[in-house]
């Protein structure tokens, strides 16, 4: 049989970690924190009966639509800690009824009709990589049409003078990059769900990827987009700026799957560098840590990297002692050498206190050596992408183990850092009686930081989601409180909404429920997800 | 008598040109093009009568609002050709009937609830230098209310840690520069209207300036606003990024008046340049100098100037032969000296065909030189800013001068050229009898140039704005069926529409009709403008 996506793991169902891997982990783990973890058995996709499905499939839908109970288990949740957990233990009880394959835009058409017809729930499904409750399906609807974009995966076109391509909506990260590949182009938008994630989620969520500064989200690099609605095609014309109107891919960017169905867009590409330099600057504390990446972002010096590892985080990933923090540097271009630019933002980290030695500085090579091996910054990104994998391993043995990120203003910092990691660390003491907290910067403006945290407590088996939710409280409400957005890249979804209503100008909720009744007048698109139907 | 805005010309009425100097321009430009100029004299507000103001003005906003004829007749235009034609001949058939003057928010509600309750049509109005109609009242309504901005002109606090500043929209840019400077800040956005163009207006209009690359528009350096609708207080969270649902702000931006009122915000701000380098260099073609500019743009060295100026304009501008084109490349830079992007910058132009010499490269300095004299990239823009001025001087003397702009991706280019400067120069042939197009490029991006044209043709006295309309027909044709947005950075006001309509989605202006209907239910602000009442 095929390999295919697991049900509950991260990953290919190949790649599932074995119940004698997780038995093996559980053993580890204790020995080293002196606890007593046992691994449960995750679910088997063989094993799950759902609620059969509650609509039939028109004729002329047959060979779109699948009502197989492994496509209507894996469609059901997304990534997030609440979705892992309930995929290990099988629980299922709102599952789409079918999940429709279009194989061009007219498919799209017509699955929407059909749904606004019925008045079923159609959700947008790219890689299913949301930790929000993006893809997950709402209660109260009479049907459920996951819409997995999955076969629209092809780069159709490409501009090699502007640097750009029109890219269908369904292509996963890894299959944008083959297909560029050969004209010497990448996009290079590398979020952690690389792998498993789409052009079209990127652009329906906001992601965040690869680049720490200057041009961080997707929105910097779509040209234009194309998106099917219930009242009709929706397309922009594709330019390099505009002044005509507020920005109606920007309003796209970001949608979340309630205005329409991205179907393809043009993206900016960038040629594959060739030219690289990269340094890990020391320091005494975050703080002042943080003060370097705030004088290199202010001084648009522009690298590709300039992430901030905090005492834990880089004792974790870097093996340093706990007792400094890490900034790491990279520039990279297709164009021209990189040296001088490295050299200033060098100069600019050792101001504030950084410490590095002359040999840690790469200040030539690509992505691979001469060697052929794999330079310093695949082997980074490989191990960032590989992270959700180890996240496998720690399922079903009952630790609660979630991320938060958001961004806010320098003057705000690091005073906002103690607000959070106190309420996250309170929350855990209570709740687990005890954990960490630990913070990282994934991506730096010159008016501020987008911090990215990691909790983790032991929680008691089967009070799992009850123990986070109490956890994910205390964080929302600190980052909300203390000025921060709700997301800088993970999007809304039907999790952050407590806070996102609190963030967003009431009166912008107003417009865009309007623009949502325009577009999708009978409320079947997504529902839930940003505002209330 | 204080000094105010000339009625009829750019700037302060001590700077109206006096009729002597206008003649002295009509002899001047007849020698030199053996034309037989006559000046005309301009309409002196004086001798003005307008249409009695229709509405009587409640007595709790007396202290607001003027009916005065001065008042009036200078809020009822803009400053494109169309406006500076009817303003000249003294023509004001739909003057506003009342201008009010708000001193603080609740002000600009009050007014937004008086003119909703009367049906009254409401025009926000920054500085008035919209060249598309953008403040012109429209048809139709029984009473018009011109809200003028300029007494909300305070830089209210500075954030020196996170460079940004909050600012009422009220401020012009040299109010704005003056108040930040003794915090060695500066915004740096220096449109061509920088002199009478406040913040408020810069976001409405989606304005760029000062930045040739990289953060062109004023949308790159907000970083939150707060805007009062007919429907309430619009103001989103301070925030350096966020991936929080489509963005609040970038609805703001481009909103140009039919939203509500902006009354302040926050915008990124920068440390005042210490380091300097900028060149000019020569290229044999404007397609060679582009091709220069693309691969600066491409290879990502972000200069704060890439001007390429065509034969023509190099040779009105920088006294060339007219058989050259000039590529203007100047980085600048608080932090860091900026001598290596200068120096890979020119090794690009130099492949790409371009001639500097060694001596022309200025590789250091400030806005002023060792003897307090303005540098070179201080010359530039005050020469930039003054063009308007000169502009004053062509006004009654029956010349047709006009400016137009667009973007376009690099795979259209020259192309793009071609097909607009063809179909503009047929129809002055036609309409004019002959003229003159040129071309510069005023923003750069990896993806494609921003094109700004200005073309001068003779109008037979009386007849100009007829014979205008006429060529303004045929650029716009030919820059919307080429795929050219219809501006960059003008705006679309009332004049553009026809192009606009055709520019974006039918589903976007349904859902900005929408939009409008929840926040301006009554529909008063500025109607006509981007969508129909």
């Amino acid at each position: 049989m095929a390999d295919r996506r697991s049900v509950w793991a991260w990953g290919m169902e190949s790649r599932e970690p074995s119940h004698e891997h997780l038995r093996d982990a559980a053993r580890n783990l204790s020995a080293r924190y002196g606890l007593s973890l046992e691994a449960a058995k995750p679910t088997k996709s063989g094993s799950l009966s759902l609620r059969r499905p509650r609509l039939s499939i028109p004729k002329a839908l047959g060979t779109l639509c699948s009502t197989d109970t492994y496509d209507r288990a894996f469609h059901a949740y997304g990534h997030s800690f609440r979705d892992r957990v309930r995929k290990f233990r099988g629980q299922y009880p709102n599952p789409p009824d079918a999940v429709a394959y279009p194989r061009e835009e007219a498919d799209v058409t017509t699955l929407l009709d059909w749904c606004s017809s019925k008045g079923y729930a159609a959700i947008p499904f790219g890689g299913g990589s949301s930790v929000v409750g993006g893809v997950e399906p709402p209660e109260g609807y009479s049907g459920i049409v996951t819409i997995d974009m999955a076969r629209m995966d092809r780069v159709i076109e490409i501009d090699k003078t502007s640097r750009a391509a029109r890219i269908q909506a369904g292509a996963l990260g890894p299959q944008i990059e083959s297909q560029l590949k050969p004209d010497g182009l990448t996009l290079r938008h590398f979020p952690q769900s690389f792998e498993f994630s789409t052009l079209g989620g990127w652009i329906a969520t906001r992601s965040a990827g690869h680049y720490a500064t200057n041009h961080t989200h997707i929105d910097d690099f779509l040209e234009s987009a194309r998106m099917i609605t219930p009242a009709g095609a929706w397309e922009t014309f594709r330019l390099p700026g505009s002044g005509a109107g507020p920005s109606a891919d920007r309003l796209v960017l970001g949608s979340e799957g309630i205005l329409g169905v991205i179907t393809e867009a043009w993206v900016r590409v960038q040629a594959a560098p060739r030219h690289r330099a990269a340094a890990s600057v020391m320091f005494r504390s975050l703080t002042s840590a943080s003060d370097a990446a705030r004088a290199i972002a202010q001084a648009k010096l522009w690298p590709a990297n300039c992430r901030v590892l905090d005492e834990g985080e880089s004792q974790a990933a870097a093996g340093m002692d706990g007792g400094h923090a890490l900034l790491v540097i990279a520039f990279e271009s297709a164009d021209v050498p990189q040296v001088d630019l490295m050299r200033q933002a060098i100069a600019i980290a050792r101001d504030a206190g950084g410490r590095v030695d002359e040999s840690d500085i790469m200040l030539a090579g690509g992505e691979k050596d001469q060697a052929g091996r794999p330079g310093p910054a695949s082997i980074w990104r490989q191990s960032f992408i590989d992270m959700p994998y180890t996240w496998n391993t720690l399922l079903g043995l009952g630790l609660i183990n979630d991320t938060f990120e958001t961004a806010i203003t320098w003057d705000r910092w690091p005073d906002f850092d103690h607000r959070v990691r106190g309420a996250v660390q309170d929350a855990l003491n209570r709740v687990c009686g005890g954990g960490t907290v630990t913070c990282r910067i994934t991506h730096v403006y010159p008016d501020g930081p987008a911090p990215y945290y990691t909790f983790t407590g032991m929680g008691r088996p089967g009070s799992e989601l009850e123990m986070w939710a109490e956890i994910k409280q205390a964080a929302g409400d600190a980052v909300n409180s203390a000025g921060g957005t709700i997301t800088h890249h993970h999007a809304v979804g039907r999790d952050h909404r407590p806070w996102y209503d609190k963030e967003r100008p009431d009166l912008f909720a107003s417009a865009l429920r309007a623009t949502k009744k325009t577009l999708d007048p009978r409320g079947i698109l997504n529902p839930g997800v940003l505002i209330d139907p």
